[in-house]
């Protein structure tokens, strides 16, 4: 279900070291290419010497002649101060791959609000290590793959992922509970494009089992973290964390229920973001701009 | 408690009808008048045809010399755009007068946050139309004015706290529980300058006694809204609302106790925003920059 | 997929004008009939001629023969103190039937939480006035009628719905965004049994196109309210309310977005408890025992 | 500021190995005492071999007569179910210290909600280790002892302590953000009697600096944990957690007064759930009847 999107927005992301004249340059730069601005946010750490933050989104009227000669003449412009830099356009619907194990909820959240048009984006391809899922995801037209994994075979799975990844031309890749740990080659492969949604509140109750860990410490309130996926495990940006209130009639069971529900709101979120690039990662920590 | 203030920042807010080249010309302007822009947040309600508002913060690091530059030489730029602005320093503390009947809970935690340096603001004089409160206040070694209103005198009692805020330069007004109604002439005085916290959740129960209808309709959450006044009672633009989740063990008493934990909390914020230049007015809706 | 239910848990409910002893008589009771409290819940308006409202949950052991035992014996009882009151087997899974029109978000929600098993209830039979839902319903194994609705035809479509509930034996109904206003009389045939979803924070926006409304007036907040259906529209007893935080970028577009986020969360909490008989309903308010 | 209470409402909480028979035979016991149950809670980890807990609220019409037979002859059914109990009167109010060191946000809504009536407690003294907040405390008429403590001294100032607190008869301490680990023998002495409250989401950042912390590790949530101290320092059992939003654009500062408020609301509910003997603690865990 490719969208055929004529819309003419598009998005430049900008980080680089704070110093006067920035905002001037790239908008005088985008007005002289016919831009026109539609939202600017951004953000700097410290005027003097800090860090400087910007996404301006824009409409371009006569996108096909003046968008590639902005991503052919920006470089220009990110020279002169130091800029790291993308160009992103609405109209090319970003690919999302999910990966699963058995748990639905998660998926089903991201299914549901794809279809429903909430989560503009294409999803091509599910991956899973087991093979529970897959009448669902065929039942959404999507094409799934069950590729187990064993501690042996994992380095072949993940080659074999790459490939399927590859040949779907994928954005960026969601792990909708996918209880497998990505080796460093292919997180690093997928720098700030894998989105992993932990069971927990961050940076409470780190690694396995989370809800039995915050049953046995008593918590009154739950909550789950979306985060970019790196070397260190449950240690990468956080993009997104919710909450919900507990008590003490809530078993280890429930709050396994109860922590779903805020898995997929968190979740949810995080992947609306990033499919809007309103996500910029500076060192381990997100700037949101929502 | 006047807080010499030697920052060199200022903030300009704007409000036009969109069209391109908007944040170029402001920004190169600002650029050419040696303005380190900090923070800068934009919104337009559509790009074609509709409005465009821009909250700029910046600094200027010679601060006497280009303040007073802009001030004149901005009416230009803003000709061209058909431009509503201010522009704001935050060197220049706002004077901020407070008006209460009995109850204190919205008062003392303005003075609490002031006092603790969390809003940055002056708090010349309190008025009120009982003398309850006066150690209270004279207590924080702020000026407490005791103007009482009747129906007879309302009028003389409008004028004299207009006299008193004159003479105190005061710059905006929080009805911290002020249960007397303005008439047309004070409001029109101090359009979008007087904030009010209301009883609930607008525009559910508009009125007087709010929780007790709450307490009837048997409702699960109960808030407050924080809002500017205009001639429509409880109909100004909302600034901030808040909420508490209750129950039916609740009675209308325990409700009016949870509604003061929320009123509090939203009046709070929305000064906060005012004193800052967070919030732009449009129409009868707020925008926040927050 | 009915549960073949092994449980000996049982719910007894009760209102009654408060007097001393209620709760001694109806302990001593059940423990003389070999049933084990597991919770009890309990809530006086007021001990001096208040209303008095009891929810014990409790396990017997030898089922078969107690609950019946009970049933019969338990009106001596209940004479005694003027009492209102129901018992319940967790054991017999509750029917509960779904009536929608085309919107999908508070069904799939329902249909999700009942498959995981989240929401332990039989849903036979899905009705709509449209046939748009007909193949994501029948997905999940569940019946689909479509009983067209004109104003002309109301009273027969009615009448068809209600041989199709009575057929299936359902218990209570669920309106997941059912546009249909309900006649009197099968609002009254299901008293107290049917949950509805409004769209917005009862009681603001009262009506029809209520994010239409909040748009316009601005609020920082929107919600919305779970509710029994009484013969006045958007009046019955509230059940659950939820909120999300918006901002002045949220079109009326985006608003209802996030209201369908919030709608499916306060739906699906308020028929969780309806299934495990955790709300009693007095005059026009709930009290929720959760 | 000792309130004369001549309320004739008691508090019963009970914990004892679950079994059947233990709501009959506590409800008919204090039915032939004349009590009048208001409210009751209980709840069973498990019927089977778990543990039961039941707090149960009552008039009790010859309050001077019921109440201490009640004292006397109760302990023959405890000792039947094999219950840790304890007898409450709402007559007699609660006298609480505070323990505070230089910041006083907590402090002030503390006394704030005391003078507003919002908590029914006696306040006899405030203890701190510096001088800094000594005419605030007394301000509200309320006496303050200074106690500094240094490692060397604090064996000393614990004695010190101890004895302001027995003179006072105080019952129960709540730490408002006092910066001091209380030794081991003083949290013995007042096991379940000390609450703190601990500026952070729990687990999340135990010990120092946790602003820092959060701020560093990019949360998008900030929140607070009140709990009663035990001798593992942050681990003692939870009774309140609440949180907070917070964005990119916090600073480490901003996080920490954002975190006040938090901090200050958390206790809050906590201290007066204390006070209503609405919390049994099981193991390092809390149960909270409210």
């Amino acid at each position: 279900m490719h969208q055929s999107n004529t819309s003419n927005r598009a998005r430049l992301l900008i980080s680089c070291p704070d110093q006067p004249g920035i905002v001037a340059s790239v908008s005088k730069y985008l007005h002289e290419n016919k831009a026109n601005i539609v939202q600017s946010d951004q953000y700097s750490t410290d005027p003097e010497g800090g860090m400087f933050f910007m996404r301006i989104e824009f409409d371009l009227p006569s996108f096909e002649e003046t968008y590639y000669t902005i991503l052919q003449q920006f470089p220009a412009v990110a020279e002169q101060f130091d800029m790291s830099w993308r160009l992103e356009q609405e109209r090319k619907t970003k690919k999302m791959a999910i990966f699963v194990s058995k748990e639905d909820h998660c998926l089903l959240e991201l299914l549901w609000k794809w279809r429903s048009g909430e989560l503009e984006v294409d999803i091509p391809v599910v991956i899973s290590n087991h093979p529970d899922l897959k009448d669902i995801v065929e039942s959404y037209g999507i094409t799934f793959f069950h590729i187990p994994v064993t501690k042996e075979t994992k380095p072949d799975a993940e080659q074999k992922a790459k490939e399927v990844l590859d040949s779907y031309g994928v954005d960026f890749i969601v792990l909708a509970r996918y209880m497998q740990i990505l080796s460093s080659d292919f997180v690093q492969a997928f720098r700030h494009k894998v989105i992993n949604i932990h069971h927990s509140f961050l940076p409470a109750f780190i690694g396995a089992n989370p809800y039995k860990k915050a049953f046995e410490r008593g918590v009154k309130l739950i909550g789950a973290t979306a985060h970019y996926i790196t070397d260190d495990l449950d240690e990468g940006p956080i993009i997104e964390q919710e909450i919900l209130r507990v008590n003490h009639r809530y078993s280890a069971e429930d709050l396994k229920i109860a922590g779903r529900n805020v898995e997929k709101i968190a979740l949810a979120r995080a992947v609306d973001w990033h499919i809007n690039d309103k996500i910029l990662v500076h060192e381990n920590k997100t700037l949101v701009f929502n």
